[in-house]
């Protein structure tokens, strides 16, 4: 079975920003609100609960880890820390259980053993977009691997050609500046088959993938 | 958490049939063609791999087995033979190794022992749907119960107000005649809250979930 690289449920303003300014430990979106980039996910069944709803939004938002066997992600999403490793406290946002649940690749010239939380194992990896594709491809277990973002990872891999399929999510908001995706999605039409869906809840869902 | 019903990936005719008239052993479908009633998955890339389209069918597709831990069915879609089992040599349309994955209960008011085929288990059972969905969700390891059809099955939970949620796909064909699931969506609009979607495959997918 083929295995995919694959950006899920990746969140950008109506402006093509996937993050703010100024981004620091107490605002790691920077000058936006990250509650209000990811409200249509936080409004889902599959985020909420019972409460949540259970429209095109939910569908989307569950499929986010279906069939994933690993993921990469840039070390800007593991942390705040910069340079090397002053030491190794820092062991990520999510605390003793990450969301992961599958060998996750943190892109970092500073090296570091893997860590390992309940079944999720960081490991700290350097070289070029494609060796860690092949990397992280080998400890899928055949599954596809996503692509976790930031914003800056997930189009340093896209500008590689090694993205197969994207959803991404168009959010009314206006950031104005920040770290920028994309111009817009016509950037993209020349080297991947899309299909658009708008939302009840205001955003616009964007499927790519590659012709 | 939860245990949802839920009804999936559940096809009919624009003028509301799930299946034709004069279901056989050679036409498990009656006078329609499944070929053409599943035609918008048969082109995802769930069914068909790489040469698949990775659109919103394919989204929804795929998700039809997420998060499911049992699944019940009516005897007509376990196989052709009606009345009491003659002997045990039907062991339903799937070969070896069925796609299920999960306990399958087979509703029948004709007694037979269990029967496993690699990973699925057939259970046939009798009693109210209340009953059922009730051995179903503590057959299901916590994960939620796919009602799997066909017609007449499926419309009998809904009529029980047993069913939390459902994936109806309209296709554009016309059957005039067979077994009808629904005069229209909007029976259901006072019950569940829904949403509509338009693929570009021609279908459009209802998602309905209860109020």
């Amino acid at each position: 079975m083929t295995q995919l690289v694959k950006i899920q449920s990746f969140t950008v303003s109506s402006d093509g920003f996937g993050s703010g300014e100024g981004q620091s430990l107490e605002q790691p979106f920077g000058h936006v609100s990250p509650a209000e980039l990811f409200a249509w996910r936080f409004q889902t069944a599959s985020f909420s609960g019972p409460i949540g709803t259970r429209g095109i939004d939910d569908v989307l938002a569950r499929d986010m880890n279906v069939g994933i066997g690993a993921e990469i992600m840039g070390r800007n999403k593991f942390g705040p820390v910069r340079g090397p490793w002053v030491d190794e406290q820092w062991q990520g946002w999510w605390g003793d259980d990450p969301p992961f649940h599958v060998p996750v690749f943190v892109l970092t010239h500073h090296a570091r053993p893997p860590l390992t939380l309940a079944d999720t194992t960081f490991h700290f990896v350097a070289g070029t977009p494609a060796d860690i594709v092949r990397e992280a491809k080998a400890a899928a277990n055949g599954l596809d691997v996503r692509l976790g973002g930031g914003v800056q990872t997930n189009r340093t891999f896209l500008d590689a050609d090694l993205v197969d399929t994207l959803h991404v999510v168009v959010s009314p908001m206006v950031f104005g500046r920040g770290e920028r995706f994309w111009t817009g999605p016509e950037e993209l039409f020349d080297r991947f088959d899309h299909e658009e869906i708008a939302s009840p809840s205001g955003v616009k869902h964007y499927l790519f993938w590659r012709k």
